[in-house]
């Protein structure tokens, strides 16, 4: 593939990936910088609160969901979450602006393994860290080496 | 406390509970059979899906995290999650009613351990599956034995 | 297979996974009720104290580690693990009896997930539970249908 | 507290620390760069295999372990394990020599959080990664700051 073929394809992926309901529906955004990377931006509204008053734990999960989908399948290669352990430091509140960034750590046979931090994405200060395993399927949805 | 007080605090802290912005939102429906158990109801609408057009990994997470706030919120103490591992075992599509249930596995000194089972409210089958651990605060959001 | 078959064949499948070294080192002795099950014994030994006193957490996991391998092997084809996420609940001492009890909980695709749970064989009391998910190989150890 | 104390502190925490049965018994070798850190090598034995004759994973978790326990008791403040989630990346063998890397990532209230690494210390491949969880205790081994 030449340079072109390579910056279109992966401007393909990243439009698939972006088409993602759940994230638009929660108001994310999502980025992906460079394949096996990815950040995604959500300001927490007073909907996403939990019955204490903090950001509900599954609004910090789904934003980081959303960076591990994202950043797994950003080679274009169908992958699905197997497993996630995600540990939770900092309470954060509605009106914050957050960002979930991932990055992949190890690809290996059929799975491969991703580090999500979720930040304040003013101050810096770490929400939730999570390490996530994938399962690489055989399908690509947008062909890559392995689809020509 | 008498049958009474404490069938009436039971009531006190389920409406607390209920009252979960994020949960409403969702349109999620969460029953409280007894302290320490939760049961969370949810239909998979076409704006919970994925950009692979399945139920989205944040919505089953979410779910499962509302089942597990519910349940370890139930004896009125103040409980924040530490940390939560689960795996994804089945997908499931929009369309599809879930529920997520929740159980108090182990509770001693400052923390406790919840199961939760997430599944498809029809078929039984097991979507997802999390092992979730709280830190237990001093605080009782609705006085208790210790807030007397 | 006749049943003969079959249970020569639980047999061989057992004496391959008892022949394990790092169990026997420990002087844990593995038990196979039925394919996709395992009880594993253990009595806690001086040298497996921490420096605390109490029972090292590498000599809990071991244990619920030899009793998931067990299980998960259990059908004569190769399972490596993938993923573990344990809670210790309680410290146990040297002079303790140990149990860990494997069960299989779902198997789909090339992927199992099992529940481990660590307890004092006498009391019964739960000493650490974990959710382990494995990664099935297209290689039997053992040769099952898929081998005939 | 002076810096000769304070060295002083540290050697006796780290003596402490050193003086781990079970880590003697696996012929590990803990050191303690800094407070907050650990590195612990390990050579696999013929007798750590387990019955496919890869390195034990019961022995890959140990090992992250001691590094754990050593790391987040560098500060003389009992710290107990609550959580433990490690995925397993690459399969190690006897003979191998492998060195496992802890640090403290967040430490709050009365929780912390700590990222081991399992490698082989001669390649630097990793062979497994894991996300810890400790509850620290109001007890100090060796009085600190708070202790005075």
């Amino acid at each position: 593939m030449g340079k072109n073929d390579s910056s279109q394809r992966h401007e393909a992926i990243t439009r698939y990936i972006q088409a993602d309901p759940f994230a638009a529906q929660l108001g994310a955004t999502v980025e992906i910088p460079a394949p096996g990377q990815s950040r995604v931006f959500l300001t927490v509204s007073r909907e996403m609160a939990n019955f204490h008053g903090l950001t509900h734990g599954g609004v910090i999960f789904a934003l980081s969901d959303i960076a591990f989908a994202a950043a797994s399948n950003s080679f274009g290669q169908t992958a699905l979450a197997l497993n996630v352990a995600i540990n939770f430091l900092r309470a954060s509140r509605p009106g914050d602006r957050l960002v979930a960034e991932a990055r992949e750590v190890h690809a290996g046979g059929r799975t491969a393994v991703y580090d999500i931090e979720v930040k304040n994405a003013e101050t810096g200060e770490v929400i939730a860290r999570s390490q996530d395993l994938v399962y690489r399927k055989k399908e690509w949805f947008i062909p890559g080496d392995e689809g020509l």
